[in-house]
């Protein structure tokens, strides 16, 4: 007996049926065009990585359990990309000197990663990915918010449904290290508690600082940093500090530019913004659902001037960000944004039934005609279908005109004409028909 | 000591930087375009898919030597996709009964093969897979063949250039079994040897023949019939088999279709067209460089109408190929066809360096109103670079126009515009410049 084998996906992996792969290919066209539209190059690289890469940039969760890796039969240790960050840059590093400066690029591709699948979040997933590289002004930052937002505004968002949440890794040192003068060690244990922050109760967050080894005082001012505006700043971290701070200054830049630009509706401080990723070391920023009843991060990025280190001896600031499509779509879903994405086939091409080949002929004719009119156009292939089956077929796929064809337009080279919508048909000559696509 | 990572790629498979990027996007692009024509649905699946699904195909070479699997965290067989037929077919089982037939679909998809890397050859390739489901006749092969010619012609191919080669496995029957009677297993092997007849001489073909147990006249009937012209076939199978073979019978329609169409400068009609997928039933067809220096088969596709029993007690004939990016690409650059691709961006706004914020303010602004006019434009973003090395980097990108607003233009709201092609600027109004763009 045969075994027979079944139809599903891998768990937690997408077939893209035509009506989900139109949304895909609705998504991926608007990054592309507003990436696009920024003068960002689109790049590519192997789905495959060596499995040290990933090792290199995190050494932590992904790497231990998240990673699809496994050893190909020549003995390397290869894995399945989580993300597209260490891909990109290696790239950079490998044709540093040739590359033109700066580097705006943009990618997208699909990662995975061995996670529970849960409702809206796979085991893989794509993103779009998008940086700068060269640029170490906050002008680089900036461009980044704006094409960040434009990406959300492509797909019909406005400043009610999404924001823009921004802070800087070097003013949390100007906390950590200059005004508490904590060891760089103690910083870093602290910064990951803050980016859990969110999830705690207070209690909780102070009784996991106090466990670090901070002082109540010290939680209590962190604490009351993360929640503060920006011009509070001055009454956490002494102004001596902050007027020295560059990551300080930059956001004092940022801030300027934002309003110049009035794009302030979107882009919102929040030293609550912290991010996991170690490398980031200057502007960090997350876009957030404005809905109240899921006002969860959808994506963030930040700086990393310094990732490009684990590939030699090289220097090249940069900026970017990822977003992810499964967290996009839902966001468009939540708030409704998805159009109506119907057929790209216009025409229907009917066959009229009959043993006699010339029907058939006919109609592939016209077909042929219709296409190298630059029409999108579908034809019927079977001699004996009713053409009432055929025209259901047309109805149900969406398309607009039947073409019809039967024993007198074929003898008086004409051709019916059905508008699938309002069902009127019209019967032209074959020239007259011709020279209406034209 | 830090480690110093590989910024190569895995061995066999490509980084796109943006210049490969455009080619790539230049073949996908030209590939979809006439599918879509074709109203042909785009769909896709997962990368990875479970390890059953590659070994019930084929059973062979690939599975056992050429495939990257292994076994997930859960204990799952996995392997990436090393073709994209058998997913394909998975998803036609899956929603076999929802889904509305016939059915016309077409995927661009990457697949994996440890293979060893050779020039124009790699570990990862791309292919366009595409498949008519749900007919029988012969039309839908015609329709197939149509498409594929109108691939190659949409990179400016011509009857020069390629060639389609068609035959039956059908009509294999009818020499193998029909005429000289030999039994299904024996048939089999011939027919695999067959296969490999063009990298052989004929003594080396006979000889194998013999091997198999067949005499030397049934090996040499068989060689003759492998060179033999469409009507020269009854002077090998007697006619009265001929006249019932339903692979001749197709055969004899389809002819007549690519009279009737005019598309016989493309199809010639080869008997040794064998193709090794064991599922193959009905049509087999390749296209060949016609190139004299380098005659080799670019692609190829067949029937397979009863693959989907391995998914279960279905039932749905199935017609289709496949193409692959990287002997299409060397098939382009070898005839010659592949077009300059420049750079998407048109427009390019310098920042006249100075200290003063508002030069950068003033670019970012007409960056802005740039896009918003739908122009693709890039923007520089440091404020102390010279102009010369501002514009010697648009030229290099390949730009059109630069923008240049200096001390005059700001105080006067005007902006000077340098086509980058021939030197020429003019100073205009920034309203003006504004309703030009419109």
């Amino acid at each position: 007996m045969k075994e027979i084998l079944s139809t599903q996906p891998y768990i937690g992996a997408r077939d893209f049926y035509p009506e989900e792969m139109r949304i895909r290919n609705y998504i991926f066209d608007a990054w592309k065009r507003v990436c696009v539209r920024y003068g960002y190059e689109e790049y590519d690289f192997p789905i495959l990585e060596p499995l040290e890469i990933f090792a290199a940039k995190t050494g932590e969760e992904i790497v231990k359990t998240q990673l699809f890796s496994f050893v190909d039969q020549g003995g390397r240790s290869l894995a399945i990309r989580p993300e597209l960050t260490p891909g990109t840059v290696r790239m950079i590093a490998q044709k540093f000197n040739q590359l033109q400066k700066p580097i705006k690029w943009f990618m997208i591709g699909n990662n995975w990663r061995y996670e529970r699948p849960q409702m809206g979040r796979g085991r893989e997933f794509y993103q779009l990915e998008a940086n700068i590289f060269g640029v170490n002004e906050i002008s680089a930052d900036f461009e980044i918010f704006n094409l960040v937002i434009d990406l959300m505004k492509e797909f019909g968002a406005n400043s009610t449904m999404f924001e823009l949440k921004y802070s800087d890794r070097k003013l949390i040192n100007a906390l950590l290290l200059d005004t508490l003068k904590l060891d760089d060690e103690l910083a870093v244990q602290t910064r990951r508690l803050m980016d859990k922050r969110k999830k705690l109760t207070p209690e909780a967050f102070i009784e996991g600082c106090e466990k670090l080894g901070l002082t109540s005082d010290q939680a209590d001012l962190i604490n009351k940093f993360m929640f503060c505006e920006f011009n509070e700043l001055s009454q956490i971290i002494p102004q001596e500090i902050l007027s020295e701070n560059a990551g300080y200054l930059n956001l004092v830049n940022l801030r300027k530019m934002i309003d110049d630009a009035k794009i302030n509706e979107y882009c919102v401080f929040d030293p609550g913004i912290i991010r996991g990723f170690d490398y980031s070391d200057g502007l960090v920023y997350e876009v957030f659902d404005k809905n109240t009843k899921n006002r969860r991060s959808l994506f963030g990025g930040e700086r990393f001037d310094k990732l490009i280190e684990i590939f030699g001896n090289l220097e090249l600031v940069a900026t970017g960000f990822a977003m992810g499509d499964w967290t996009l779509l839902e966001f468009l879903k939540n708030w409704n944004l998805l159009p109506e994405l119907g057929s790209k086939t216009e025409y229907f091409v009917t066959v009229w039934p009959g043993e006699d080949t010339k029907y058939l002929e006919y109609s592939l004719k016209i077909g042929t005609l219709l296409r190298n009119a630059g029409k999108n156009t579908d034809t019927w292939l079977q001699t004996s279908s009713k053409l009432d089956k055929q025209l259901k077929y047309a109805d149900k796929k969406g398309y607009k005109f039947a073409i019809i064809a039967g024993e007198d337009e074929i003898s008086n080279k004409k051709v019916t004409i059905k508008n699938l919508k309002t069902a009127e048909q019209t019967t032209v000559e074959y020239n007259e028909f011709l020279k209406q696509l034209a």
